[in-house]
């Protein structure tokens, strides 16, 4: 055992851009001592316009960078429309590495929070087409039904988080979509937020939605279960792969410096991801390195 | 002098998305019988949140297709931000092309129309940060004051073009930028719009300004000066270019094969650029090609 394999794990997180930002923050909670690589696609943002072929061959060259140059031994895909349409290429790509997208645990949280069965989600266009949420729920034996909200995204990235027309956007299409459960003889009583940048609005979604209906955030929902596969993977081992065999312990293990244990890239534009992604995060980010992925 | 030479023009016009399809409906009224390759670089797009170096590189390589596969003698640049930030790196990248953005003749509308000689621009943030609008107007004896109004694109995308929330969005955006021009102490009386998305929102733009404020199209005005541009060049050419030394008779040259008249072609997403331009065309978009520029 040498002592790479002791050290808090590396986990490379991944988004088209800096929502998954609320991912990381989740993890970071979660796994406080792990060392994380975050790299933000935004020169290739968004994903959520975009084909399955595209997606998956930005998001297959974006995971490859954070194996091969940050030698990351875990990925999460913070990023629902990476995760709708590129995990099985992800992880094709880097067979060696256990690869964790947002949808499968956005699922698993939907089923544990709903009574009904009939679920909610609410995600980028791409996200939608894909039908993801749809089969992962289906799979858990929930219905789903879904709904692409393009507007909500830039209105974040406008930063009117709590701002009237947002509220209204929101309302809006929350209405469209129980206009469309009740069209559906569904009973929900659980919305996903199916995008990354939905956290931040979650006050507005929260006030627009019927009384007493479960609001999921899959970013919560995708540390937890990260958390989860790091515990889990740590007490299978024959040889421990890590020092610690719980998130906990881990976080009793020397902290490395800083610049290593929290590390930010970009594709373009990192001064704007400096500068919006502190409110995803909900702490400064420090520098980001710019990286070309040749795209 | 050989066929082609006598051929009607060759026309790339060339988008990071279909937005440019209303500077392409401008530039069919002007020019009714040129032959036309639109690419929409849909792959990558939207452009205007990213920066110079990666902008530059999409649109040249952009350029390079429709000159080096589609023949173009003539480039339009049918995007604000590419036009603004990258129109240098296409003249570089095909020296005997003329290239013709859409900020220089938005800027040349902007003096014909003012009286005042204050001017306000409304564009993508790629575009305001580039300040290519406030630079043209200047080199034009006008002072110009620029906003980013970075949700009306995705407004428009969703097809809310008269929707209420679309309106107040506007209202918003244009009260925020007649506050600032107060506080510059200017007098606006010419409004440019520096996005090709935005003459789907001009009746609720128009409604929103003052009463008189000239709203002024950057697409109609690239129209009009690709078409003084290419009568210019026949008129001046030692032996004719074309056949006809106007639009209006090169107009009357046979008219070619649709297919060969006008192109389109999209790095993404063919169906949506399809499903999604003919608004922005003003017509319905036919057979969309899919090219893979390799970004």
């Amino acid at each position: 055992m040498t002592q790479s394999t002791v050290a808090a794990p590396a986990i490379g997180v991944f988004d088209s851009g800096f929502g998954g930002l609320t991912v990381l923050r989740a993890l970071l909670a979660h796994l406080p001592r792990a060392r994380f690589a975050f790299l933000g696609d935004t020169a290739r943002l968004p994903y959520g316009s975009k084909s399955r072929r595209t997606i998956a061959r930005y998001a297959v060259e974006s995971a490859q960078f954070l194996v091969g140059e940050e030698g990351a031994e875990f990925l999460v895909i913070a990023c629902n429309t990476a995760s709708a349409l590129a995990l099985d290429a992800i992880q094709t790509a880097v067979p060696a590495i256990p690869v964790l997208g947002v949808i499968e645990p956005g699922a698993d949280a939907a089923q544990a929070a709903s009574q009904s069965g009939d679920v909610l989600v609410i995600a980028t266009d791409a996200t939608v087409q894909s039908h993801a949420y749809a089969a992962a729920c289906r799979a858990r034996g929930l219905r789903a039904l879904e709904k692409a909200c393009p507007l909500l995204v830039p209105l974040v990235e406008e930063g009117w988080t709590s701002h009237p027309v947002t509220e209204q956007v929101i309302r809006i299409y929350i209405d469209e979509l129980l206009a469309d459960a009740r069209g559906a003889s569904l009973n929900p009583d659980t919305l996903v937020l199916g995008c990354t940048h939905y956290p931040l609005l979650r006050t507005l979604i929260e006030a627009a939605v019927p009384p007493g209906m479960r609001v999921i955030d899959s970013a919560e929902a995708a540390a937890q279960a990260a958390s989860r596969l790091i515990d889990g993977r740590a007490a299978a081992a024959p040889q421990p792969i890590f020092a610690a065999s719980s998130a906990e312990r881990i976080g009793l293990l020397p902290n490395p410096a800083p610049e290593t244990c929290l590390r930010f890239f970009a594709t373009d534009s990192v001064d704007k991801f400096q500068r919006l992604g502190s409110a995803f995060l909900g702490r400064p980010v420090p520098r980001v390195h710019l990286v070309d992925l040749g795209g």
